[in-house]
């Protein structure tokens, strides 16, 4: 299982100023916290990065290289931000994230084929919200004919399903489970799948964020789940998702195994 | 999701004296408690009741429904104390259990065909532990056509795949929910699963039964499990539960669904 940190992130209201003002401190040890947490990846997310992104995406990676020694997902739309950070990257960065749009996939897909990066697809269009798993299924096809055409090869890839707030679209938590055990059929080797896991307690009370995420990954694991951005400084998700190892025999069981 | 409460167990040091001593209160109150936070179903675990089983089996049932108003799952492998619990039963009770045992099948099969009850079938044989899913399922056929024999509609049957010890037989709980997918296309619609929850923390340290059990219904559940006979009364394992129920779309979301 791949634990990409979602910490770092221009949206957070520490982080968001010290990436702004340069100040590598603060970003530095949330780097280290969430790999000694168990983080085999850290995501760094610039948002649109309209001003400046590839100047700031440089100086993250190279900063936060300096201090951990896992490969980054670079999370931006900004396609000059996102080659910066990839022409600095050492070993195998990820791309987050090429989608069905085909601008966007044009663009990240040639980047992932230029600098032998990952890439995320994650399965939406300007259409809208896929309604089901059928629909994420059809922009999969679509992300997958396409990285043929630009020879990225499908080891390369994760699918993302998308998943939406359960507050606001229920039905579609299982639509997501049923495309991740879809996505899986369409390759053999099974095409590997990610998802951004907090996304599913967007806009619900804070007291149950935790039985949500915790309960969530546990049912996508079972479905076949690669890999999740995710909290990794959340002890007891953290827990949870040894424990789905040791029920899945990735693990040794032992009594210390959450120690 | 059948919940069937497990607390009333003669091994348990405060209910196990009650049982003895005839004395209702303590044992109501657990009935009480368990219905009030969700149970649906009670487990009446006499054991094998050598001494005045029968008699202990018909105050108990005969009690207990004074107070709560759902079926019971007669919990011993003393067929005569069974037939007493059967007797004095109000409703459709649950049979727990008949096993690939031929004579516990049989003796067992034949309450549930005369009293019309709900039974548990264990797949267990005097040859030993299942070893994997297709040993399981080699039982399950036997009992389900011992079941066919004795005139026991499936509808009633709930097949339980025996869940073990994490500590002594982690490889098994894959078999476990393996083996519950397989039950499930034995039959169409298809025959109910039921497990004993805690027995996959029998011998662990307390601190992570809690991970354990939360961890593993969900993975039993997306697997397609009907019923557990567990701890109604762990808040924990209670809120996990129904926030499979809303990934399943089986309740509705609402923010206050865990109140």
């Amino acid at each position: 299982m791949l634990v990409i940190g979602e910490k770092i992130n221009v949206m957070s209201k520490t982080i968001g100023p010290a990436m702004k003002s340069r100040e590598a401190k603060p970003i530095q040890e949330l780097a280290l916290a969430q790999v000694g947490a168990g983080a085999n990846m850290l995501d760094v997310n610039i948002g649109p990065a309209t001003k400046g992104g590839p100047e700031m995406m440089d100086w993250l990676v190279k900063m936060i290289q300096e201090v951990v020694d896992v490969p980054l997902s670079l999370d931006t739309t900004n396609a000059a931000a996102m080659e910066a950070g990839l022409k600095v990257h050492k070993g195998q960065a990820l791309i987050n994230s090429a989608s069905g749009e085909k601008e966007r996939l044009t663009s990240m897909l040639s980047l992932a084929a230029k600098y032998d990066a990952k890439v995320i697809g994650l399965t939406l269009t300007k259409a809208g919200i896929p309604r089901d798993a059928n629909e994420r299924m059809a922009i999969a096809v679509d992300i997958i004919g396409a990285c043929a055409e630009h020879g990225v090869s499908l080891e390369n890839l994760y699918l993302d399903p998308l998943i939406l707030p359960i507050g606001v679209a229920q039905q579609q938590a299982m639509e997501v489970v049923e495309a991740i055990k879809m996505f899986r059929q369409l390759n053999e080797p099974p095409i590997k799948t990610v998802v951004g896991l907090s996304n599913i307690y967007n806009g619900v009370p804070e007291e149950i964020h935790g039985v949500l995420i915790r309960t969530y990954l546990t049912v996508l694991m079972t479905a076949g789940l690669d890999a999740a951005i995710m909290d990794a400084l959340d002890k007891d998700l953290m827990d949870t998702l040894k424990t789905i190892q040791i029920f899945k025999n990735e693990i040794l069981y032992c009594h210390s195994y959450l120690d």
